[in-house]
């Protein structure tokens, strides 16, 4: 058994996790107090950006993913929102049904949103059209939906999941200096955790049959970097990215800089629950908290 | 043009709400700022009752609704997640279509979860089967759907939104003294913000085919309270709720007392969007903040 796996039996076992079905995690517990206190640390780190705090939507409309060529990148993730249909004689034959909850999965009207598959999808479509004078730089935090098929494995892959963003939008020079300063905010929450964190080069799970040439260019361009964490067995997994779009969004969007030109955007996005992840395989719930923390402040200083 | 319709206008023409589709609402500045006040508030008076906190996942299994009632109840508000077939041409199809949105819309593979509708189910899913020795509360909170058709309205009515609740289980007794706590930790926050609360019995809007009775036994036997807020124009909005289940979730869920009969359940609820409604119409951003703050405090002390 993976030394994980061996964690979260022991987390299953307490009641501090548990999992009501494949994706969807719910917390209790130290474990839930840790996750809270990763959760303001990265609050906390963001803010030093001196960003703009959103509260984004819970969703997204189709037409803001469609604009952002999703359906090409990532359609194998893509989770909706539908609700039934408002017909008063349909809802009542599921409401009198013996099986009502497969006739009402069945029965769904089309969808009529998409849960975000990340923060950031918000910011571009907030902006849409305007013009930036001075770089923009948003943080927000909200609840992402990716469909990993049987991939699942709780922490480590969700469907549902908590990501923390910082968004960049401005010049070319803005978003690569906004880029550097990403790293070193997870640098610093790598170190505030005690964690080892190492930072690779890296490349988005394009769909292939349409988008493999964004990988590519990712890769040759150095696009996008990720913080590793280690997880137990020698294994790592990503818990923080530093993206740059060069002008995709600017283009898609029509955000534009003063002289006309579309912008450029940035985005760092961290993911809670494998942060979470990793300082449980490091410091396990049940070592003693006074040793723990001598550890972890050690690290810090 | 109604006083609360006013208010959006100017949050809007700020930037400081945005609704990308109706039913969905982004906030920023201020008016965020203001909402995050409320939210540490409601957490705090929440803990306050000793409470177990849970992080709750994202979405329930179909059936926890099922074993709830929920489709017979109110299959009008149920809202879906669902996703593509894992199908690689499926997939592919949409990927190379011109307008993928519409597309994708149409062809998710049946729904495999409910966006919680309220936070509570999670709470009597958890503990199916379960013998409760001492009365058991929980606070989460978490983000609710309810599809209101064509009747949403910024703040007073999202389709999404974000509600705290304590869940409370165990004898009748245990659940009637956790109301009246609960009906004081609700004054404790209207006296904080400095808003005036009113208590009225109420019903839930059950499903009239299949689940009207209930509303008529909920108003027979003062089974559901409300505390309305003042929002302008002399309207009121339900911003909290205090609900006695009698053992309706104990039978349905297989949790027991000791003695072998159904446990008793119980659950106060805040509608968070709707405390900052009330607050934003009260002391309108912009106000000149020391004035604001006085006048929060005196009604505090």
């Amino acid at each position: 058994m993976r030394q994980r796996d061996a964690m979260i039996a022991r987390l299953r076992s307490t009641g501090d996790l548990w999992e009501p079905a494949p994706g969807l995690v719910g917390l209790r517990g130290e474990t839930l107090a840790r996750f809270e206190q990763i959760e303001a640390l990265v609050t906390d780190l963001c803010a030093s950006e001196t960003a703009d705090n959103w509260r984004i939507p819970q969703a997204l409309p189709l037409e803001v993913l469609e604009r952002s060529g999703y359906f090409a990148s990532f359609p194998q993730w893509l989770t909706l929102a539908s609700h039934l249909s408002d017909d008063a004689v349909a809802l009542e034959r599921i409401a009198r049904s013996e099986r009502p909850a497969r006739d009402a999965a069945r029965e769904a009207a089309p969808a009529s949103a998409a849960l975000s598959p990340a923060v950031c999808y918000h910011v571009y479509g907030a902006l849409a059209g305007t013009v930036i004078d001075a770089p923009k730089i948003v943080t927000a935090q909200g609840c992402c939906w990716r469909h990993e098929g049987s991939r699942f494995e709780p922490l480590a892959r969700g469907w549902a999941f908590i990501m923390r963003e910082i968004v960049c939008i401005g010049s070319e020079a803005d978003c690569t200096a906004f880029r550097e300063r990403g790293l070193a905010i997870a640098r610093r929450l790598a170190d505030a955790l005690g964690l080892f964190g190492a930072i690779a080069e890296a490349e988005d799970p394009f769909f292939a049959p349409t988008a493999r040439g964004r990988a590519i260019l990712q890769r040759l361009r150095s696009l996008k970097h990720e913080m590793m964490l280690l997880i137990g067995d020698g294994e790592t997994t990503a818990a923080a990215s530093f993206n740059l779009h060069e002008c995709f969004f600017g283009e898609a969007f029509g955000i534009r800089l003063p002289d006309g030109q579309p912008a450029h955007s940035a985005c760092i996005a961290f993911g809670l629950e494998r942060w979470l992840l990793a300082s449980l395989m490091a410091y396990p719930i049940g070592t003693k908290r006074r040793a723990r923390e001598r550890r972890m402040l050690g690290a810090r200083a």
